[in-house]
């Protein structure tokens, strides 16, 4: 799909995946080192810690697929080692319950905690067919009339590592914060995939839901707006192919905002939704 | 605002104040003792679960109000003895982060875990007043043209004794399923308050958000619709007097559906978000 890549990673050999690799220490514990690739101007990307915690409770849970994960951001993660730390809190036929905190450490080598999530797993592909969503696609134009950062004509503000990993193309209705003209609306409207051509998985799904822009850019705020939480719904295992993204805000007041995010595959399902609570600076 | 108080209850003095109550029996330990009052069908609501945790969490943390709540549902609770085992995650200036767990007693008096919740806190008047929000108050009739479950001219299906404990005016465009006829919409509406008077405070919001019918009742499906993870976002100190309660459900499907509720005060304020993701039966 992305134009620019000429051998297809594929799941499970892929710049995402080993840059999600957990490595077992002992039960339950895994080292993980916390690439630099997946940075927005310094700061570790948290769908792509929560991509990290998911696939330590992956390894930790007797189920697979993370059905609802809640993340908790505490401190800002650094790119580098880190540990993550599971608990198994219940396991069951259909869904198994766990917890995972993920650490790094202090000058004096003492383990700090970054993020703590809650999570339940399942078998995504053991869910009955039945679909009676109500919720339509997003509006969003062909990829060839959308944007991303490639298609800038200098070094866009706020470019990143990350946007090398990633296809994204940006519904022009919602780039006006990029050329000084933000809409008013919290709406934020993208094509996404991996840079290499990855196909989606419950795991990049993960990212997806926290990679776009932040809708705040698109009502005038400036400036980084740190995740406070974020629970992210996995409802179908994705089709191959290219992801819409789109993520809205309805309610920002007292220094605080949600972010809705909608992920839909190639296939038209509705494979994920999340909503995440942030802080914004009201300064304008 | 309910007709039958005839002495309003206050914050603090009321049957949920008194029912949600947690006494500390050692530190971040606390005793529970949960109402046979708030249960629907046997089954104790889920909502004023998450009420008692978070009492619990704001005895333990250093800021008293619960901003986003996160709560994965292990085992079916039951009135009566339990206890809360609380776990302070990390304290800062603006947030503190806690985690809690609800746990019963089996025969054999062993501890069995029935909730376990991730919490940020923080203090609700100390948010500064701007709001930009662009979210719609539900278009709900007036509350003489509502109707709840006191108005019905027998028992109502799945009548409960947390009916008599709330003020519950439900949206007749979303109460087809009481007779027969679901909408095939996935809304539900009410007016909410406490039927005792007391008003509406950051705890009796966490009972709010998952207090009315089931979404899944006017999509034309019947039977329990048990919650898997439930997380609310608090954005403001409720005013005085009765909430309107909007539910929507956008996406049934694999056997899951999630519930987006949105709690709006008698000053028009959106006072709290939720979504929870819960087991559909589709058997019809």
């Amino acid at each position: 799909m992305p134009e620019a890549a000429s051998v297809q990673a594929t799941i499970g050999d892929s710049e995402f995946d080993r840059d999600t690799a957990v490595t077992r220490r002992s039960p339950g514990v895994y080292d993980v080192d916390l690439s630099a690739g997946w940075t927005i101007i310094g700061a570790v990307n948290g769908g792509y810690l929560l991509a990290v915690l998911g696939r330590a409770l992956a390894e930790a849970l007797p189920h697979g697929d993370p059905f609802t994960i809640s993340a908790h951001y505490l401190t800002a993660s650094q790119p580098g080692p880190a540990v993550v730390r599971t608990d198994v809190v219940r396991t069951g036929r259909t869904l198994s319950t766990g917890q995972a905190s993920l650490f790094q450490y202090d000058p004096e080598g003492r383990e700090v905690e970054r993020i703590r999530v809650l999570a339940s797993y399942g078998d995504l592909d053991a869910l009955p067919d039945d679909v009676r969503t109500t919720a339509k696609p997003p509006a969003i134009p062909p990829i060839e009339e959308c944007f991303g950062p490639q298609d800038a004509p200098g070094p866009v503000p706020g470019g990143s590592a990350i946007a090398d990993r990633l296809f994204l193309k940006l519904d022009p209705a919602t780039l006006g914060w990029a050329l000084g003209a933000p809409s008013g609306k919290g709406e934020m409207r993208s094509w996404f995939g991996l840079a290499d051509g990855r196909d989606p998985d419950p795991f990049s799904l993960l990212l997806a839901v926290d990679a776009l822009p932040p809708t705040a850019f698109e009502m005038g705020l400036e400036g980084w707006v740190p995740t406070v939480e974020l629970t992210v719904h996995v409802r179908c295992r994705p089709a191959p192919g290219p992801l819409r993204v789109a993520i809205s805000t309805r309610n920002l007041a007292g220094g605080f905002l949600e972010e809705d995010a909608e992920v839909w595959d190639s296939a038209d399902r509705l494979v994920a939704q999340s909503r995440q609570l942030a802080r914004a600076r009201l300064t304008n």
